[in-house]
């Protein structure tokens, strides 16, 4: 164990049993501090919108498919001409610090070895530089909580551009911090410095708590922004946290390269829908003009292949990889991806899918 | 504590936290005797409505809005020309010495603080004037409960004019009380009077269940009620209790200046609809010819945001201000109203919707 | 208490405070041994049809009507020509010897001073003349398991006849007995004898399990048994089991003179659908011809109103009041009647009905 | 009980009380060993497509019909040609010896008592031709897990013809094994040899997981491996494991003799729909070319029922007999045919069904 500011963080480094995803909550609740965890872990209100996420997926069904002549699927997939081992992304989540010693450097290094893309978010616990090199040239995407301080904006996208990110994914959903009770119960402000708020502004979000951090950041976003971070960055730029065909079309119009279909892990605007629940009406609107990557709530392989079979191309998660990282660091994100990973396998076989291209084919049922 | 016939009153003044609206109950409750707790929280028969009334929210869901160039949401509203700093307001309810020795008085002072509309009871435990007076000129509304006594009805209609009352709620759903069990297993009856009913008509309430009171009511309410209330008051009139097209256009016909959609909060008719899920249909009919008011059930930002965005023009409720009143007086209420208009601003804000008139305009889903 | 073959039986004869009816099971647990509790409040299987008569009258809502002009509602009714207080009637349950020292001849005086319809079981504990002069000339309906002993069934219908019955309730949906888990639990037999069968037939019922005694009736109905029953009584026949618009359809043609829509409280076809979800189906069908009872499930006021605004003429149960006889006789009956019919005029109050004519044109939500 | 491989195996030979099938569970658990009844009972990850299995039959209701002039009703059917006592029948489950020491040879015997078919599993515990011989003659259908090696399925489908195997039940849903988190908690190999596997393959199963033991077998299967199986055994063959229209129509165009519904009891594709939510689509494509025979979730006599009325011709089962066996062996076995059937005779004589063809036209509700 480590200690910073008085707060413990998880050091290991090993392999962990993953009997399934939602298991691992409660055993990373037992080494992660009550106030990270509860950051962590919490939604926004009453969690209503956290916990239809994940019983969204029960209102579909997977058709079993069994005279398909097939045997060892594939999950190998690609985005924006990036080719990937895996649909499973990391989403970009904030302050990894919370869960392990080694933060973001250690989740990077475990999807890296999965060959599943990485996540880096604005808020991360070590620098952009740091994350990167601990992936060792497995794709990064890095997301933006746009300032209204644009030259932070533009360091902050230049850093990126140099550590080697392929996209950014530009957070529009956060524009206020939602409501989250567990933040409020446990009066909780980061322990510990976010490294790229200390390399590039002021603070350093130590002692902070989510709401002023976020009031740094630009409460309003525009469509022609996404054009300004293309220019600025010279990458392409995918519009985090689009839940309806409204705003997809509205970032499409602004020249987005990507739709990134979040509700923000039901941390944002509680009272919302089931992330799944949208998901297909804003695909039917993307039409296939620019990939989907699709978050919130994914907890089974079964989710990923609902999610594929709705209209994603990739599919992130967070919360699991940053428990599988409080209790086997790199090894433990990649324990968690592997896993997940299998499950998706088992299920692409029973439904008679070679490909994740005959997954995104596949009929779902609303039984 | 204040002692007033064996029945303790809070007398609590000061600011309180408030973690969410549906916590304050279970706080409320350790203050509040027994008798009068089941009373404030009770609703009629097995509460199947009155849950409901809180359940129904969750039948629509808030659409995120996220390129919509906003920041910092207004909540300055009006109605019938009142204007006003939020669209929550107190719903008039009986009684409210049963939860503070200052019971309607620190209750309008609280809303006053906030910019709010304060409903007054014909039922309150302080008098018309004393009300009026502690809200020091913000907006109130006087409801009445028409007697068969059109004596007394003059009476109280002329204090509440000359107190500076702007509008008369006349409720019409309370032509008999519900059958309320949480009031007959403690066999309650009210400890403390009723100031109007004190200083207007023979008995004062003291000594009663609500029955008994109900029945010196008059129990057959008309459309032509209504004109004849606004003839004696030269007020508005606005009938509260509206749960159908068909009663909302018997109203209109009868010359009202608004529409109350009320089940009173589940205290009558249990088996009835969510007063949230008739709201759009009665909206439909009244079609903007009145300003709505909306009740029951509502204890979230995101209700308030829902009931507007499905017709109503301001959003009231009661229990949790009269918790905020036992726990902490005057500023109790103003806490509790604050927080709920700070919840309501940052849906706003997530909603894309920088203004109520915004709101008005967004779109639900039925997911 | 009394005792019969080992058989505690209530012997109380007082008024009782009814809270409401569901919760009288609890208290009547106490007093009825457990075999006898058993048989009385158990369905077939798991309950499933049981608990879904019940939960089923939330699939639809009382509409709240408040500018109505009513007070005073009546509940005032007939069937067949009889003048009745209240639309409630009593269900004629077997054995409630189960429960009280007088049996049925209690409950008989009980509907009698509530001015309420009563209904007479075969298999009462009481004979069919002395549960008449009980009455006091308070109308009865006497309800036939048809046997294959056609002597004995004339021998039934003579003495209903004989004693004022003035129409024949024909059980048609039990031809076999539903499976009962709790008296194959209890391993229950009849303590007690049935009156009617030691009257009219060889064995008394004592010691048989329900099994058995239908087995000795007939598994084979048909619609010209209605008229052959009819011609055998000179009295009204009423099919007492119905559930689908063709089975009411077949007994308007073999000449009944009403439907009885009922799935026998849940104790027949568990897995079939709740009555109540049947009933405006069943009415539709039967479109006026003849009038319509309906039980299974009624527990409530709002449940007698919604019934009635489904179809229903007269509004039947049978286990609250039998729990009433147990702990209060006839007035416990009457307390149970007088109770329930209160509540159907506060519901009939607040939904601006101020007749059971004005209820059966009532409109009811599916919200 | 009998101890093998350190495993304590039940050999009780009695007649059980049955109170229902799904009490059955607990009672089981009590004697089979921990690793075993977790192979047994569970499903794949959360079990909810099994526990889904079960409720499905709760989402159409049987409608009561009480005017049809019928009495004792008839189980008796038939398939392929075979005449049957009952409509249930045995589904081919794996390793009996888990529950008890006489294995598949008493659940054959107890089959043969009750009139019904019996299916043998590949991965039985007992041989072919023990378990025929168990049989007596009665009817058995054996059921194959195709190899990657033929030669293997060519002694298997020879020894099973020899025995007097009446069809081939070709499983097509087991390509690979479904994620079955009980066996990785139990960490479960089988601890008792599989007969087959001893006498025709190189290993026994002892020792190995159920994913071991499928990854022998083929993961891909044809249509044309239909037809295949029907010129080596000589025997009408039915596919196994169909969920789909678009599969049935494939294994029809195969030359399939039958369809067998089924998801393996819940224990492959997790996400999937309940089995019985698929059934009545897939005999609509079905069309009555060829007889279907459905499994999955079946626990009451009113689910035989259901799954009969909405286009099964046979209704098979496996955990309930399987604890049967535990609890009493053969005659156990018989006792949970029994019970079923009777309750399936009360359902039937409760909806005006004489014969097993009335209860496939019969009418369903979806209330």
């Amino acid at each position: 164990m480590t200690e910073i500011n008085g707060y413990i963080q998880s050091d290991r480094e090993e392999k962990i049993d993953v009997l399934n995803l939602a298991s691992l909550e409660k055993r990373a609740e037992e080494i992660i501090p009550t106030g990270g965890f509860g950051y962590i872990s919490g939604g926004s209100e009453d969690n209503w919108t956290l916990k239809e996420n994940t019983e969204a997926f029960n209102h579909v069904q997977i058709v079993p498919r069994v005279l398909s002549d097939i045997d060892d699927p594939q999950t190998k997939t690609s985005i924006l001409g990036i080719n990937l081992e895996t649909p499973i992304m990391m989403s970009p989540a904030a302050a990894q610090g919370l869960a392990h010693s080694q933060g973001e450097k250690d989740t990077a290094k475990g999807m890296a070895k999965a060959g599943a893309l990485m996540g880096q978010s604005t808020y991360s616990s070590t620098s952009i530089a740091d994350t990167a090199a601990a992936g060792n040239g497995s794709p990064q995407f890095f997301q933006l909580y746009m300032s209204k301080d644009w030259d932070f904006n533009k360091e902050l996208l230049n850093e990126a551009k140099k550590a080697g990110a392929k996209a950014i994914l530009l957070t529009a959903d956060a524009t206020v911090d939602g409501y989250r009770e567990s933040d409020v119960i446990n009066d909780f402000q980061f322990p510990i410095p976010m490294a790229n708020l200390t390399k590039f502004s002021e603070g350093d979000g130590k002692g902070k708590g989510i709401g002023e951090i976020y009031a740094a950041a630009a409460q309003k976003i525009r469509p022609d922004d996404i054009q300004r971070i293309k220019d600025i960055s010279g990458l392409p730029v995918i519009v985090k946290g689009i839940q309806s065909p409204e705003d997809a079309l509205l970032a499409i119009g602004g020249g987005t390269d990507g739709i990134y279909v979040s509700n923000h892990g039901g941390r944002q605007l509680n009272g919302g829908p089931a992330s799944f629940d949208v998901l297909a009406d804003v695909a039917k609107a993307v039409n296939h003009k620019v990939p989907i990557i699709f978050d919130s709530g994914v907890r089974r392989g079964s989710h990923v292949f609902k999610a594929l079979a709705s209209g994603a191309d990739i599919v992130a998660l967070a919360r699991p990889m940053i428990y599988g990282l409080a209790l086997g660091g790199a090894d433990g994100v990649y324990s968690v991806v592997e896993h997940l990973n299998d499950e998706l396998k088992t299920i692409m076989q029973l439904a008679g899918t070679k490909t994740i291209d005959d997954v995104k084919h596949a009929k779902l049922l609303h039984k």
